[in-house]
């Protein structure tokens, strides 16, 4: 039972990822996610190359998280510059982590045909890099870059390269398999004489050029390695990093390590969805383990074997990692989730209740059109409600018009949106102005309902997430708007699905409001 | 250099993956372009489960096959049913391929309890079927389904079933991982035993459900076995089967094995597209060796150093499978990533030519508004031609209005654009409907725009992307627009960046046009 180090490096490795790409807030998120999961390091970004990595080091002081510690990334000092002067170096300190990471070269080849300087002072970049973040107090993680085509190439070197981290005081070695060509059974036998040489932590960093990002991580952790970085859903550059997702669980189902939290892997499969949506990706339904596909049988053959002994199908249980299993033929497979969440929002239902099936099936319905309420809880528990009839309308559209008109060549668009409401029986008719469609429409819906509703006034939209749902039909496919609204402190979410992608903004603006209004009649309900 | 045999499941098992989808002539041309790849076996359906399978074993017997031999797909005889009268056995005979393959059960925990008969029966299904197959003048593969799983549990019943078939006379025992939950260290311990047991040819098949799929069959090979099963693009149900374009070159490039024909692995690319155009799925372009990004180079410095040594950042020439080095356009960009964009482009510029650093700021400046070019390279295209001076507008924008109407509760939304312009000194205002405010908005620019332009005729969009930019200013956020756009032949992105989502749109769609009518100027000029 040997507890393996997570280091997670989405937030970096990963957002090199081609189309992954996550916005300032969108990654503090993502941290706070990744240390509820019980990851023990989070790589935040680079120190130097941009002001929005050192900004998200800046504000993820400001959080309060449980667990994991924040590495920040850069590399050695350049060549044949003093360490105390060079840039990257100081930009490492000065994103004031506790851990800094950072990558030197192992493969002798790039020393002489990319760095172009000598042995000696390849080794001293380590070193020195090192010696002067050590001496600031880091706890220091020594990327070895390349460092099995290293060793193939000139072990020697490879190394030496170590030796220097380990001497300078460096508290983890990472060997890095950069381009991703190494087999398993070269990484296991070199990790193997790795372990046996240094006496330090040793960890593991792979890619995925050969489909073998993650057999290469659990053989060096088989070999030893107490360490190993990925990716969620494995992001990263060209054919992305090892994916953490199917690594932890092989790891605390077949190999008896301890990773994360205990009884966190259950969030798996939630956790993986989260990262995706705030990395603006479509999910992998073929994902191991978390995907939606995983654990989905459809010959009636399969299908009649599991249900007699789901081992004989199945690998692992699908609710070890917070999946489940699909029948593809007949979907309704998710009543205790949907029975779960009415308890959490403390709805006195029984397990088996003719309404949990009735909400199911809405749902059914509702994800068959586009609808997706994993980032839409508040539309979840407003279709909850109006399944059991609690729900009542606090307002009555009768119809909104939205232009955008552009006048002339080189003029500002402008953007105004016309709302008709019945509220209580009055008639109300408003317009708002704003940066865009969706934008006026917010203005004109909220001034028409201030009025009624004060306790709207504090409400904001803090997201907005657009996703066309069938791209191969470009502006004529389906619009999936995602909004998040909060009153300073709660936050929820809220969709809408339609082809035209006003209306979808439109859907989930109004159940942004629904839900605030359903909130408060329920507090004030409570207290009477 | 021992010879791998290729055993392609991409038209049975993989046909059974969510989403996988091919025709009866796709079908033919599939196997038709895996024989031209030199793949050794092609499984190409049941023999019983469905008509249409039956029919393409009739149809591809009037086919000539250069090389790869068609095997038939199915099991045993069911239990205490006589061989000669199983309908399954028969279909089996009646499908005329030179190659029978079935599967067993070799995991007792099957045979108790799912099939619940004994272990006696049990192996009599297997020597009877092989036993018939035989008899017949067929080439048996007997599949041992479940082979790890059913070794861990009970080796000796595992060993039984393969001594079942070998006995009665099958070619090949292919052990499967049909869970997909085995490790590599087991696969190959497990393989190593059977190879040292058995004088026979040992196949290994695998599935992908813990991300393990292609590193066991690789480290089955390197234990010994000699045939591997797998599909095309790793297609399959749950989390798919093992990837033969992943698993091939590896073999070919890093362990010295001969598999296909001399040469052919240069087609994997172009294979694997095609296999996923008949299968009608969306490649993959983080695929290992075959996708888009497997060799795509973002950060400046990678690029600078492939540049220098090209093995220093990839771990096999791109060219090896008929891939190519792709140089993305992104944030990180570099003076050589934009000047080995323009060489590929065909533009005629020095290194350090001062329009490189012109570009460079322009892009630079864009970036900063949240212009993205990495899938964009038709607005790239665009701006280094701005920046060269070498664009002429086709149009002149006067202004344009979008409308989009809820008139009253329950009726359709309604969206209207209208489009004034100036082309060659005459106005034209257009109006166009559609199923949003951005399809109402192309209608309106094609159909200004066809009168003049007839090469727009056949040009339509393909992809349509939105990403805001900054969500935590919500609506008031800028919105990233992508589109792609296609004349049938050539497909090209574009970009548009504005608070405005209906703006951001309208640029990417005058760029998406602006694009086509460049090509088709540069290619009349070529002509002329």
């Amino acid at each position: 039972m040997k507890k393996i180090v997570i280091y997670d490096t989405t937030l970096r490795d990963g957002a090199q990822g081609e189309g992954v790409s996550f916005s300032g807030p969108g990654k503090i998120r993502v941290a706070k996610r990744l240390d509820q999961l019980g990851v023990d390091y989070i790589e935040g970004g680079f120190a130097a190359s941009n002001p929005r990595d050192m900004a998200f080091f800046h504000e993820i002081r400001k959080e309060k998280l449980t667990h994991a510690k924040i590495a920040a990334f850069g590399s050695t000092r350049r060549a044949h510059v003093p360490v105390g002067e060079d840039v990257g170096v100081r930009a490492l300190l000065e994103a004031k982590t506790p851990v800094c990471t950072f990558f030197g070269k192992s493969w002798r080849l790039h020393v002489t045909d990319v760095l172009k300087v000598s042995e000696k002072e390849a080794l001293a970049m380590i070193a020195d890099t090192v010696r002067v973040l050590k001496e600031h107090g880091k706890e220091v993680v020594y990327d070895a870059e390349h460092f099995f085509d290293g060793y193939k190439d000139c072990p020697e070197f490879a190394r030496a390269a170590l030796t220097a981290a380990l001497n300078a005081g460096a508290d983890c070695l990472c060997l890095c398999d950069t381009n991703g060509g190494s087999l398993p059974h070269e990484i296991a036998a070199i990790t193997a004489e790795v372990i046996r040489a240094f006496p330090v932590r040793i960890g593991i960093h792979t890619h995925n050029d050969s489909d073998l990002a993650v057999a290469n991580s659990l053989e060096a952790i088989r070999a030893g390695a107490t360490h190993v970085q990925g990716t969620m859903n494995g992001y990263g550059e060209r054919c992305g990093n090892a994916n953490l997702c199917s690594i932890i669980p092989s790891l605390v189902l077949k190999t008896g390590h301890t990773c994360l939290r205990e009884d966190s892997l259950k969030q798996l499969r939630e956790a993986a969805l989260f990262v995706d949506e705030m990395a603006n990706l479509r999910p992998n339904s073929k994902a191991p383990y978390v995907g939606e596909s995983a654990f989905a049988h459809k010959a009636g053959m399969h299908v009649d074997a599991v249900r007699k002994n789901p081992r004989s199908f199945e690998h692992v249980l699908p609710e070890s990692v917070g999946n489940q299993r699909r029948i593809l033929v007949s979907e309704l497979s998710g009543a205790s989730n949907v029975f779960l969440k009415a308890v959490e929002m403390g709805l006195n239902l029984d397990k088996s209740a003719p309404e949990i099936k009735e909400i199911l099936r809405e749902l059914e319905r509702l994800e068959k059109e586009g609808y997706a309420f994993e980032a839409a809880e508040g539309s979840f528990k407003l279709l909850i409600q109006k399944v059991l009839k609690e729900h009542r309308p606090f307002f009555d559209l009768e119809g909104y018009r939205v232009i955008v008109e552009k006048r002339h060549k080189g003029e500002a668009c402008i953007s105004e949106a016309t709302v008709k409401l019945t509220v209580n029986g009055k008639t109300v008719q408003t317009v708002g102005e704003g940066n865009g469609p969706v934008d006026a429409l917010d203005h004109a819906l909220r001034s028409a309902l201030l009025h009624f509703y004060p306790q709207i006034k504090g409400v904001h939209l803090t997201d907005y997430r657009v996703r066309i749902l069938d791209p191969g039909e470009a502006t004529a496919a389906k619009t999936r708007v995602v909004i998040e609204s909060s009153d300073g402190e709660t936050t929820w979410g809220t969709v809408g699905v339609s082809p035209n992608i006003i209306e979808a903004s439109w859907e989930a603006l109004v159940d942004g409001v629904e839900y605030k209004l359903f909130q408060e009649e329920k507090k004030a309900k409570k207290k009477a």
